[in-house]
């Protein structure tokens, strides 16, 4: 017996899309719905209060950070993660199985690209070591915490407990997150080591009486190979899982095929959670090949350097001609930052260097990507999603 | 006509105490009040519907910083402070005369004294250079842009009229500010300094229509003189002004005895603002020896800093015992952050380097002091202010 119920209500004429509702036990998940991440028990500058009225159903929190600050035990004794943040709808956490990729081999090959934060003080915008800080063996991964160089191994068993002590509605089975570069024969290797884990973390999670309050989601990984993805899409639904991760490291151009060949085979009643993908134009494509949910940094992370998002592409609130615009980020946006802010003010605070101008730009462009995924979803309730997304996609891709 | 009418309450007998409503075209004050400090045109760390729902009246920008960033005229452009910020009830500004010490003298003086915030982010906690930054002059001072080395000069006039472009509803007039090691010849050319001002900005100031929606104070200097405290209080008081500030940078166990000798040349009909004063401590004396008013960064610094009030004096939330610690700061307190999170949380968060460590400590400190005046003003109304008092210095003195 699950802890979550998944309806679907609407299915997309020809085509993998539909709208659902996913019953947790701190209340329904509209679906398609954009997953609020919430890295380390935190929306980061955002109330949890700010977090709700901006229209975020669920919050996805870090088990690999939590586990490290304060420590899982240290949620577990505050009640769980709900109390701990004071966040009372639905969570979710991952499995720490990302990590494997973003402190691993993604340390080194993307040594190159480190983003630094326009507000000081997002220093975790900054790749602060370019030393790999995890490593992978049959039975897990060794990682270094970049706190303070201490080691810690996570076995499949590891990652589940400490998401039963964290306490979300929905959590992951551990895996492993490949990089996009790497070749055949280690995709294959990874991918069979993802599919032994994902059992091992079943058959942990269903001894456990966690399993009455918390469903687990198993992982597909499979790279950007196609039979891969397939295999690895049959051998992961084979097993009880309560609903679905679609993993890795795409390339880009390739997520809509990808996604929609694992869909294919994913079983149609369980949700699907597409990880870590969700820019405002990624979604539409994820959503016909049938994703439910999605969650990313990106809105957050853009908004704290300064990007917002329009519905005609992104803006730099630095550029200059902001200084005297005394018009709201974006004319018919109903969020509570363009109801009562200008971008003239929120380009105020951001040279001022104001705490405040991270919270108002994260309203933003939560409420944005939000809205939009909630839009998307009554176009297929309405029959209307393709006529829906030409024009989006259109406006999307201008630049202002 | 003044723009802003004040209505004395209730007198305590035997001392200069008062409770009283002080009328602004923004709302009442009931006083006494503390004044929350939004140096540039933001509470740091928190949204104005937090501002209000802890309690604040009334917020307190800085003119200088406002004028360098983003600029009055962009912000009377905005339509002045309140739409340009969002806050409805009343505002004021200082008039750029703290600065004349901060950025000049303090700047060698307390060269050693740097405070370093322990939330990355809260880059103005640093004094970064300590070159002086404003050279003061028979007509006005010189200040040199922390922000571009850019040279500005300010005047008593120009002090009004940049006040006039920010719009708030209480301004002042622009003094000098004098440290309190200086000697009395300097006191004493500087007091007459700041009573010419006072002069030119009052007569500036009638001959605006800004008169009509802005009230003026004018501030008494003198130092650590008692004789010159009593010459400025008395030239001060004898021209029109709207209400009165007592400026200058105290030694903290002088402050009472001058404020009292301040405080019996005023006309008691008129409102009465101690600047830059404010912890818990300072409180009790202040408002005995009949202050109506303070601001004071030091709630909202200290919170950044993650140094919380409680009744039993302040606490570190760095301290190792607070990680499992899951009771809220302070057991009876009705603010947001303890009727919602734990001592647990927030010191995660503050190790987290998570910026709503700084809303949740703003928060709480803010509530703290503004609860703590607001419960002395019911004192006075109902004749306990001494014991009052006596129960609550006793603890404040405590350290935990």
């Amino acid at each position: 017996m699950s802890s979550i119920k998944f309806k679907i209500i609407k299915k997309l004429k020809g085509a993998l899309a539909r709208a659902g509702v996913l019953n947790t036990r701190h209340g329904d998940i509209l679906t398609p719905a954009f997953v609020t991440v919430g890295t380390k028990g935190t929306v980061k500058s955002l109330s949890p209060e700010q977090v709700a009225s901006l229209g975020a159903q669920v919050v996805l929190a870090n088990t690999y950070h939590l586990y490290l600050q304060p420590g899982d035990k240290i949620v577990k004794k505050a009640g769980g993660i709900h109390k701990f943040m004071n966040w009372k709808g639905p969570a979710m956490t991952d499995s720490g199985g990302f990590q494997v990729f973003s402190l691993g081999d993604a340390m080194i090959t993307n040594a190159s690209k480190i983003v630094s934060g326009k507000l000081s003080g997002n220093k975790f915008l900054k790749v602060q070591k370019q030393k790999k800080l995890a490593e992978i063996d049959e039975n897990g991964v060794k990682f270094t915490s970049q706190i303070d160089g201490s080691s810690h191994y996570f076995t499949p068993e590891k990652s589940i407990k400490i998401q039963h002590n964290i306490g979300a509605d929905i959590i992951f089975a551990f895996d492993e997150c490949v990089s996009s570069q790497a070749s055949y024969e280690y995709q294959i290797k990874a991918m069979e080591r993802t599919h032994k884990w994902a059992k091992q973390c079943i058959d942990y999670h269903k001894k456990s009486k966690n399993s009455k309050t918390q469903a687990l989601f198993g992982i597909v990984q499979g790279g950007k190979f196609r039979d891969l993805r397939k295999k690895s899409a049959k051998i992961i639904s084979s097993m009880p899982f309560d609903g679905f991760g679609i993993g890795g490291s795409f390339i880009k151009e390739d997520i809509d095929a990808f996604v929609g060949l694992v869909n294919k085979i994913l079983p149609e009643a369980k949700p699907r959670h597409l990880l870590g993908i969700g820019e405002p134009i990624d979604l539409f494509g994820a959503i016909e090949q049938g994703v439910d949910l999605f969650d990313c940094v990106a809105p957050t992370r853009m908004a704290r350097n300064g990007t917002l998002y329009t519905k005609k592409g992104k803006i730099n609130i630095f550029n200059a001609k902001f200084k005297q615009d005394f018009k709201s980020i974006e004319k018919d946006c109903n969020c509570y930052t363009c109801k009562n802010y200008t971008k003239g003010y929120i380009a105020h605070l951001f040279r001022a260097k104001e705490i405040f101008a991270a919270t108002l730009s994260s309203i933003h462009n939560l409420y944005f990507i939000i809205n939009l995924v909630s839009q998307i979803r009554e176009s297929i309730l309405n029959n209307n999603f393709y006529k829906f997304k030409k024009i989006n996609i259109k406006n999307l891709k201008c630049s202002q």
